[in-house]
């Protein structure tokens, strides 16, 4: 494996899974990185795996599980798994964001945080935001999941009193030029307190709410 | 007036003032164009005209009237205003809307409706908006005017049951875009029910608004 | 069906259709969603449908109606559909912007509206559009479809006395940005009285033009 | 003038004047630069020329004329103006629209031809265009100049059967950005016969047209 | 065939052959209109068609010609195409333009002018174009179509004593965006007297190119 | 006061001074909502205020504090001002970073934490930040601000233990788009864990910093 | 071959093989380009030439190499390849973005020169790229290949004392733009002395380079 | 001058002047640079500084040179200047991108490098560049400075033996977007060996070109 430097040192430090970006690597690539990686560390995860590219990983690991939902591959096991003190609360605006929101949960699971779910939530029909008030009350940290035009997270950042993470997902048509109205929609909320991820980012938002829980 | 064609049908046909887009016109230009103007109309009103600009319209034609944070010219009176029946209700999400929005204000009161103002309801502090909800129950028909990332129009037409016309203005900063980040936002709305015009466009906010208290 | 909130509030208050946005969701979640609704509702529609989506569809719900031109699924019928007075006039100015206009048509009918279809009378051919002059000035409210350049709307809006919604699609190729352009021009009209909607969103105008039928 | 290589062999081989594009250039360098032209050609003209810069440089060239309105100076007399056949024939859509077409109507006579200027004929107010159709029956090469949101040349393109020269303005406000809406319309056009220039470029227009009436 | 209102009086009052876009339509709508207009004109031709299509558009209407570079399809005979005096010069700056110049090239030929050809010299290898100075002193109108840069037509431009008109390729990768690059470039030419099509238009450069030697 | 609908419940909830954004406001607006405000909390605070408007301020204001680098305006005291445990560490790639650095580093002050800054430590000169990774080592929570390709924050989120909220700035030129394209960078950083504010937005990431630290 | 004027002073003149840019070109004529050159050139090389592409193109000439990884084909042999002094050192920022690297380094070889490669050393782990400190000292001219947020040749510029080539490659999503995000930081680079190549250019950055090391 | 972390290591190791980015800087911050840097260089020069702020720096450093084309302020002495082997040839389009140009030369000349100027050799006259060819053909290095259209560095690459950089400049107007269109014209470029630095970046190639030619 010598296309790729294996930094041993990250999940070390970060106490967070080895992490392997599946999207741009062929099948052999991604095996033989899980392979080294999983030497040293107790959890391995890939994202952006397709079912057919699982289906070939998984021949050469056994052991690899599979989130079809959230396109995670990984290998974990409840010993193995570290208990974080904590809980992840993840909103989407749609149904059609679903999958990068689980892409966030599954993550958050697989780094030992508990992920709470709320679907389907959006601003058009704003009485399902405030009749789940109070799931916004007790949150640690808000993971806001929102396609086109991305409004959730402002109405949700000046209801609550934690961070929130916005996630723009491609979700759209027309104007929405795959996820840049929503970015743009975040970056420019007027409510303060909102860190902006990158469409599709799912991964990210995670990782990002779980450094915050460990803050 | 030979470099402007008067479109002396229109204001007969639609039954509004005559308008005369002041930006980019000389303010001989204007001059020229009001005079002609109202000797066929009873009301007469040009948009964008700066204070400084309304002094000297004002030498050549004295009983022009100016409404300043509107940024409109006019000549009227109560006899010629027309008394159309209807109200346009109109939402700003901040304060440094108002002018557009009063733009639209100005121009429905001078086409011969109501205007009803309910300004700084922006959704980072929702319940300013949900403690007016009977505005918005009683509207025969919403201009909802936003900046930044402009998501106001869609959470009020997920509450309105009357058309919403989004007026995207240029107030914002950084990824804001003059105004571009709220136009996409409002045109992307997950809310059915929206018409949008351009950036900052009050004026035909109203104008469509009267066409639709008229249709 | 825990992924998605129905808002069953929504057509009870509008008195419009229940409606699914099919593009981005699995017909797993279609199927379920119109099950669900149509328990509450007497008109339940689906938008964005490909035929083979439809034929999977019909397996679990065998009273699906399908119009393969607006790409619409409907559960409908003579007696549950509303009878509302008025009449939506759509036009296009090409052949190509017709499955989008058709969106609006059947949209419109499923609410209970009359449609009056014109196809096909673009600018680059006044006089296509000058004889159908009658047309436009017998509309209650109408909605102008448009591809390529875009011009049509604001030459309708200069003709007609009533509202105009204006629908640009993405109809075109190079230098169109996939509707782009004829979006920018619509925005950009100089004839006052244009409520622009999301590129192809054909189903918008038609809501939009509902309201106003109402208001 | 070492910093810069005039062409004397462009306007011989053309019969155009020469030609000093004003805007980027020190009054100190366009003095130095239509001095040495001069010497070699009859006619001599330089663009974008502020009113300010004109008076500058006519102290050094007591004969150069200026044109306000479309910001050219000149040196050329009766005589020294070839006299060449043809007319070019100048549409704007509206009163600010000017400006660029003067830049094109000057250029034309500069060149020797004779210019037909018929302004504020804009497609919101289709009869004005309508009532004109003489004037795009007899054109030879027609400019058509227009901005916000630039449809005047599809339609006039669609009537006429010479070629149609389409200059866009940064006419326009909000989503016209600087005139990047009517250069997209123009480039879209779905009346064929169309040659675009750039924005505000009615310099190069009256040269493209001229060079249609040599052809 | 009440979708399409075909223009009768276009190809009669141009002398042009009627043309079908056939990018957007089906091959259903196709045959309709083809098999309406041949009744009234001698020369129909359809653009943008691939071959598959024309294989089943032959299917119902078999002396249709077909000519696959360009993928342009035709009904003519020497006796229906018109006789014009001129020839329409065109260039390509690479291997990979020739497709949209030889859609210029045969529209050129089924409006009865003569195609020059000239491939391959763009300006990568100038002497390419030096060596055929005589191509250009000669030609009555240019068509330069280039891709990648675009630089093309500037060089053109500045060498040419006739109208050109510069048709930007899709022929490219990376910051091209699809043809955007050139069309900048040919917007932007600091030579004089170049009127721009949409990327890709090498029908529309035909018909203006035609326009021009009627002129 | 009726134009600003205060939201005295946001700083009573968060425990932050309450905000005025002052751009886009006229200084009577300013003064109005500024005292409104103090009536009811301990701190306010004014962002966006150039030292001509502070002037103005002042004469009604006159214990009104100003932080010139950072252009904030506040009222607060030793005893008001909370006293919060954590320290929240500011990093700028250039010296022209700095007033966006300020702007976090003066709001972070002033809602009670501890500010810690770190200036000039851009990548181009890598050893500048090696030789102060004991700071990045030490911090609870970064914010980095970066203008020209803002690459910084993708280094430090690489060696960091802890969340980092990156803020672009509009310093650059070119090809930098106002801080498009650092915001762009950040956007796409290929280190986890980071959170993107608007561009030149200091406040919102020490709101952002601040939220983190109570969670 | 006449539809490729084929430049055979280029390779003469400058020492390098004769190229042929694969990407937009038939099969057919990539043959007929190489069989024409190959008379009278050493080396012939062909870019972006898929697999399929290959083994229809090695039926007509046996003896033609393929590099897949780097989608280059060429003809050499170890007599023909010239022995140019001097290295050119190629880096990645990650594993995705090898094929571009290699598409430089078989360049680069093809041309004489010997490659260095160095992969997988991204700035999101700085550790790895100063532990390879020695490459970039030795090195006589950089290329460094980066997709995601492009931020490697900023930290080795600062680090090297050669000059630098920076590749963006179209490796990342969402607001990466196919690459754009990349290429902005590039061109922004707070480092003096790098040089910018298009996106996934890794051919143009080897001759570049190529020429640098025989300047 | 704790706010600028100066790099002493960068002109020891690189034997270049020490430089000092002036553009967002104030003269007081850029005075306290240079009065450092200079205790430690024999060369420290500062770009962008209008003339007004030069005057003030002079207030300080009485013995501040001022180059006012280029815009750039040195302290240097033929003694301090280091006396290096090799020319760089600099190139413009126009007249007007003389500023950018002489960045580059001055910077050349500070590095201690010849600087040889040829201006004004745009592509529109291409005979204007044939008849300097012995320029390029002599050249080591070329830089080459084009607005507008941007296609010199193109014509200048296919004829040159020898690495060239290619400037943008933001000379231009309406759709040329301050350089951006010059700026794809060479990133898109078709011949090979081209490094593109940002829009007016001319110190930025001059640099680079001095890297060349140490290399
Ligand atoms: N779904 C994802 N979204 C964003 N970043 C990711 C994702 N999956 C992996 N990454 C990042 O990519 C890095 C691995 O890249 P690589 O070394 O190319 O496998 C991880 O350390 C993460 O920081
Ligand atoms: N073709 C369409 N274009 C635009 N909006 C639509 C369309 N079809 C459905 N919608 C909207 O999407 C909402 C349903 O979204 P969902 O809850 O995801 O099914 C509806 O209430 C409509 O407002
Ligand atoms: N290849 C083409 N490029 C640009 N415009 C075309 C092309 N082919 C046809 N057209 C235009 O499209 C019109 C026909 O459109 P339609 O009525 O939709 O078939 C013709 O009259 C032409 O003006
Ligand atoms: N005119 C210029 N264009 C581009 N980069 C420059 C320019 N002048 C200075 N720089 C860069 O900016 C650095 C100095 O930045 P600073 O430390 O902020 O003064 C220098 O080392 C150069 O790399
Ligand atoms: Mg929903
Ligand atoms: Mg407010
Ligand atoms: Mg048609
Ligand atoms: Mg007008
Ligand atoms: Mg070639
Ligand atoms: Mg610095
Ligand atoms: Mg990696
Ligand atoms: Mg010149």
């Amino acid at each position: 494996g010598d296309f790729a430097k294996i930094d041993n040192h990250r999940s070390l430090r970060t106490g967070f899974p080895e992490v392997v970006w599946g999207q741009d690597k062929t099948p052999q690539q991604i095996i033989q990185i899980i392979k080294t990686m999983r030497a040293n560390h107790p959890v391995v995860m890939a994202t952006r795996i397709e079912r057919e590219v699982y289906q070939e990983l998984r021949e050469s690991i056994p052991d690899l599980q599979y989130y079809p939902v959230a396109k995670i591959c990984a290998i974990s096991s409840p010993e193995t798994l570290p208990n974080r003190i904590g809980k992840i609360t993840i909103l989407t605006a749609g149904t059609a964001d679903i999958p990068v929101a689980e892409e966030a949960a599954v993550t958050a699971e697989l780094c030992g945080f508990q992920a709470q779910r709320l679907w389907d939530v959006g601003v058009a029909g704003i009485h399902r935001l405030l009749s789940n008030r109070h799931v916004i009350d007790e949150a640690d940290v808000l993971i806001v999941v929102a396609g086109m035009e991305g409004a959730l997270p402002s109405v949700v950042a000046g209801m609550a009193d934690c961070p929130v993470i916005a996630v723009p997902t491609s979700v759209g048509y027309g104007a929405n030029f795959s996820g840049v109205s929503p970015l743009l929609t975040m970056l420019n909320s007027c409510a303060a307190g909102i860190g902006v991820v990158n469409i599709n980012n799912g991964f990210g938002a995670a990782i990002l709410a779980g450094q915050i829980l460990r803050a």
